[in-house]
């Protein structure tokens, strides 16, 4: 099963990055594939832990993939590590275990300590719409640019009828993208 | 915004009704609007309250639509009523006005205790493939059946990628649902 969610990984000097990932549920454990080269993977090489925030502010996954990666943060509690302060709830895990790949390698991680921060608010269609449609501008130079509209304009459906502030904002981030890359390939 | 969640409610003899529902958020409290008529309706002009469950099973939005409403509850904390055992989060509620309409009244409901059962786990993109999926088979009469099976086809796409086993099942439930309908109208 994979979820979608924030992970959050420290360099030795101590700066955190924020990144958006599909993760690997294992029983209590994870499996992390971030691609090679990136600063996740970087990051829990150096330093070993890192933490797997749930979050259902979709501003975060659509502001990572449209250059808004400051997103607030607080302690962890239990390693040297930063959560994102909207995370409902959070794990913080170390890297146990690699198994090499040239692509994408996979970092077996032990939970060490789980946080249930907040209550979860049931599901919400217009937060799908946003996840899927981030997920396909990040794939704007992979998929036609016909099956991309043709995808948002079902996924619009669901926002229109269900979203709240932070799933429009979002939307309205992802759509700038869209059309930024639609003048730029019709140029 | 709308969210969607499993309300449950009790008539005055105690037989509790487990219904997925579309909610509207106004800040702590909601707007639910059952259609007229509906045991949903009637429970809540019974006995004025309700148990909204933040559930992420999806097994009980696709079992609820497939003729399987028999879920694990237990009882509410300060209401007389009763919680899906499997809710991470739920908010116990008081009716406090009705605006009537012919087709599905406005109950406005207060919430009186809300309780955060367990962690959130992230996003799945197979809980909402599900979800988006009994949405389309509880529309079977309304929409055309070729509408229908292209989104289906879209929704598998992120089930086939990230679904556990409860997604799975689920969607299953849903899959037999489609088949015999179509058995039928091509019959």
């Amino acid at each position: 099963m994979i979820q979608e969610t924030i992970v959050t990984t420290q360099n030795s000097q101590g700066i955190t990055h924020i990144a958006p990932m599909g993760i690997h549920v294992d029983g209590e454990n994870f499996i992390i594939l971030p691609f090679r080269p990136s600063t996740t993977l970087n990051n829990f090489l150096e330093t070993k832990v890192g933490v797997i925030n749930y979050c259902d502010d979709v501003r975060v996954f659509a502001g990572c993939l449209t250059g808004r990666r400051d997103w607030p943060l607080k302690p962890a509690q239990e390693i040297s590590g930063k959560v994102l302060e909207c995370a409902l709830a959070h794990a913080e895990v170390e890297l146990i275990r690699i198994e090499e790949d040239a692509t994408r390698p996979k970092l077996f991680c032990k939970t060490l300590h789980t946080v249930n921060n907040a209550p979860f608010k049931g599901f919400n269609r217009a937060q799908f719409s946003v996840l899927e449609a981030a997920i396909l501008i990040s794939r704007l130079e992979l998929l036609p640019l016909q099956k991309i509209e043709s995808e948002i304009e079902y996924l619009r459906i669901g926002l229109e009828k269900t979203a709240g502030e932070r799933e429009l904002e979002s939307w309205g981030w992802i759509m700038e993208v869209l059309n930024n890359y639609k003048r730029k390939t019709v140029a």
